[in-house]
């Protein structure tokens, strides 16, 4: 097999998901990866986090008890969070990546039909344990897959679901529903039993200059149906860790805990979610959370730029890109893993999205210069 | 509050588990543990596998990686499995700790009563959901705590579970079922649908002289009702890591795998099971594993010597130990923990163990000295 095959094949094996950079690097090594585009990640959170764990694990030796010893159990985990949040702890079901806690609320609290918008991240319906409980939202390519309130909300009221999904942004369009929208549907949607929003790149959003962390977790005690699923991995850059939690009913969390998840997190994640609370660590956090939302913003900027391509507006840490040329997205995106080292998830296997997309990450400031460089290359062949 | 009145609403506060020595150390950090023998692992283990990742990856800066980047699928970390185990990776389902694995089989397989012999680790009675579906074996204090096997077909046949467990060696007490027991037993039941049987604690068990590592994972081919779970906590000493496998059939393990279950493995614990595959590795491993067994026996003997309790036989790396000297398990335990620094496990909790009990774990051979000496100053007090 040559490099193409052997990726094509890496590809099909992972399913509806782009295998990771480690599982590429380490099953087709002759590929060079310079810039992961595919990874939907802030990489200067990465750096700030690993900094931190340097001096306050490796330097101290701390990380052996943190490998050798049981965590705290969950409960405790979620007090760390609660300060952050102000919601009570008892709100809080902490996850081994938000993948879990999609898990636990999709096989214990789903019953009935659910609404999932597509296209959008596929867990949502592949974790429904009867698949003719999905029903589809079908955002439209015509509007450029953005989200109309009003239309959701006659959809909703005719289809009559048990629970409602929507991902805030979007993933893989990075379209962002804004505070009051989200208010007004809520407000309308009080019928719903379960309404989850998944905020796993809010991170990335922000509706004003000064880039203030936006999340409806505001809204938590005006709607008791809502409930707020957030993974760590993308705004933290920590996905090896695994970090996710969820805020529900006190009732959903203790029906949970009574029989399971007592220990699913793991040291470094324990670790993770006590820096999250400590303040000063936020701060800094802070800074380069709105550095990479600036960079974001100019590399958007850059892309526009592009000829033989449609960039679909996005207010996450990644653009959805039409390819107009003739060109499969399969084969951009093959061009741009094996020519420049870029890698770029090809979505032609998401639900919902016909036509030749590939996604792309920002990255830092440097591999951003790389990823456009290569995309120019790769369109006007 | 006092250190004793604080200590016990800790472990009043950590249910029916001892509240982690990170618990501890964090909640009340005016106690000084000096030997943390409540916790069941080996310590030799610990440092080899510590010294490892921080050649293989603190020094190389790997670790950057690892926690960065999304972990491979769970499917492709089976296969590291598979070879050891000499197992169809399809059969194996790997879990955030042995806790997720006993959490999916008891929540998705599970369809009747349940037989769980007690005393044991308790999470196999209380994630049942329906607890009505536990039927109880009772261990005879009388014989010791042993395992009779024919007693046990006889109590399984007449209750007709659909599901029985055995923890082999057995927690809290250490009772190992040797491997042609296990086969009569398993010879003898097949009528039941599903057999779990818990090696966690195996690699400290042994038959011969030569400490050969046993496993029933030789019987996996000849019954398919036969159903094995494992931790990699204590034999590693990793709990932070948490790692964990199960092996069922290829029909349980893609019934799981269809709707969940998927990234449940963080990076560290990927870099552990790829280290377990590693023949090298595992060569280092054995030394440690027979070295801590010696030493473990050698730990025994010299409890045997103890006045005022009595010892139960263990093939397991921790001692249960009934105090004798009209003291209760709990004033022992505070002794031990505020006088001497040394950590046990108070098993008052304990459904199935009438009477004052403690579990001791056998640590490095300089702790074990301490643990001795504690335990002998307490105890004739």
């Amino acid at each position: 097999m040559n490099l193409r095959e052997k990726f094509l094949k890496l590809k099909n094996d992972a399913g509806s998901h782009s295998p990771s950079i480690n599982s590429v690097l380490k099953q087709i090594p002759e590929i060079k990866i310079e810039v992961d585009a595919c990874f939907l990640s802030n990489p200067y959170a990465t750096k700030l986090f690993i900094e931190e764990l340097k001096t306050d694990l490796f330097e101290t030796n701390e990380i052996e008890k943190v490998l050798e010893y049981y965590p705290s159990q969950s409960p405790q985990i979620a007090k760390y969070l609660s300060k952050d949040l102000q919601i009570d702890s008892e709100r809080i079901f902490i996850g081994n990546g938000a993948i879990e806690v999609i898990q636990a609320f999709l096989h214990n609290f789903v019953d009935g039909k659910i609404i999932i918008p597509i296209p959008t991240f596929s867990s949502y319906y592949e974790y429904i344990i009867n698949e003719n409980d999905v029903i589809f939202y079908k955002l439209k390519k015509e509007d450029d897959f953005r989200f109309d309130v009003h239309d959701y909300i006659e959809f909703v009221k005719a289809n009559k679901p048990n629970t409602i999904v929507l991902i805030n942004p979007n993933n893989p369009n990075g379209y962002y529903i804004n505070e009051s929208e989200v208010d007004y549907l809520l407000e309308n949607l009080s019928f719903v039993e379960n309404v989850i929003i998944d905020e796993s790149f809010v991170h990335f959003a922000y509706e004003d200059s000064d880039l203030v962390q936006k999340s409806c977790v505001r809204f938590i005690e005006k709607y008791p149906n809502l409930n707020i699923i957030k993974s760590m991995s993308k705004d933290f850059g920590i996905a090896g860790i695994r970090a996710g939690y969820g805020i529900f009913s006190k009732d959903k969390v203790s029906k949970l805990m009574k029989n399971g998840f007592l220990w699913n997190i793991n040291g470094l994640a324990e670790y993770f979610f006590k820096k999250y609370s400590n303040l000063e660590f936020i701060e800094k956090y802070e800074l380069v959370r709105k550095k990479y939302i600036v960079e974001t913003q100019y590399f958007q900027e850059k892309l526009q730029n592009l000829k033989n391509v449609k960039i679909y507006p996005s207010k996450a840490n990644f653009v959805l890109i039409e390819i107009l040329n003739g060109k499969s997205s399969e084969e951009i995106a093959i061009n741009l893993l094996l020519d420049y080292g870029v890698y770029v998830r090809n979505c032609d296997d998401k639900i919902g999205l016909k036509g030749e997309f590939i996604r792309v990450a920002s990255r830092s400031k440097e591999e951003n210069v790389i990823i456009l460089r290569a995309l120019e290359n790769v369109l006007n062949f």
